[in-house]
């Protein structure tokens, strides 16, 4: 069966348990405690030598990492990843967006606050990703605004990429009540069918 | 015309830059200067609110940005992008790893270093960034160790993105002679037909 070794209180780790979640798709969850430094112990490490989660083992042996890369890798074909070349890449665009200029910034800063608990030594490193998250949050309503989801009218997985973070992004200190288009659009993908939330997996 | 904006001394551009030259894509080169923060002015924020480059302007005069989607965009059906699904996912898996895990710390530090002149109120940052970059080099070196090219035997868009900064590595202060597989990649990429040099852009 596939392995997907993951922890949930990953943001990116969840992005993957949600579209396997919205397309059914049967899976062994293992838990890797990144809070415990376990996946960057050898035996993680044979899997993914970035030592980084989310990490899918296929049922025939072969590794595959990096979660945006996971979301296409199981959304090819599926509604959730449109054909169409342009918009395609415009998935793509939104997902090398999220992981550069949206998760440094909003999971580090939860990281932080809700994993270590804002300790002091680490406060000033929190303060400094406050201006970049808001940016990145910028970029997302200016989107938000003219559509319902990021690259259009249809639910893709750009919008799992970016739903991840963005739903917990109070959790970094991220006040979301200034940003009517991304909280409009974080209702819709809630009320999509068959979501699940991260709650239900901690 | 295509119109690609971009500053070449980006090694994001850059890999926009070297794709156009294997495909043979005639289009017009919009110099945005980083230095001077171009990329951060209006004229340039209605084109790509993130503000960064590459971003380009097809034909019909829709954009597209983030170096890593566009080069999907252009590789799409040709020999530099796998059709098969695993080994398509697999160009992703090490798109995204250049994104989140190399460009951060190489391509940072050969900024501080190249075009900032490493000055002494950037020292700390630049030193900072050694360790995860050389992390990031070992990942690829145990890759390459493996396969000639980083998702198997043939030279894809995964091998150009994590060209644009590897090769320019020594100028961020990671000396490449401590890894040979990345080493003689960098000279199996550079031996490519119609493949084109950082320099002569410059």
């Amino acid at each position: 069966m596939l392995k997907v070794y993951g922890d949930i209180v990953s943001g990116n780790c969840y992005k993957v348990k949600l579209l396997l979640a919205l397309l059914d798709i049967e899976h062994e969850w293992l838990h890797v405690d990144i809070m415990r430094g376990e996946a960057h112990k050898p035996a993680f490490l044979a899997l993914n030598p970035n030592g980084k989660v989310p990490t899918v083992v296929l049922e025939d042996g072969r590794t595959l990492c990096e979660s945006n890369a996971i979301l296409h890798y199981f959304a090819e074909g599926s509604c959730f990843l449109p054909q169409d070349r342009f918009l395609h890449a415009k998935v793509l665009q939104w997902q090398f967006f999220e992981q550069y200029s949206h998760e440094p910034y909003i999971a580090v800063a939860r990281f932080i606050a809700k994993y270590l608990g804002l300790p002091e030594d680490r406060r000033e490193d929190y303060l400094a990703k406050q201006a970049g998250g808001h940016k990145a949050l910028e970029v997302m309503e200016k989107q938000l605004a003219q559509t319902p989801y990021l690259v259009g009218d249809t639910y893709t997985i750009a919008d799992i990429s970016l739903y991840g973070y963005t739903h917990v992004a109070h959790e970094g200190g991220f006040d979301l009540q200034h940003y009517p288009a991304i909280t409009a659009w974080l209702a819709r993908v809630k009320s999509e069918p068959r979501h699940v939330t991260i709650e239900q997996f901690l």
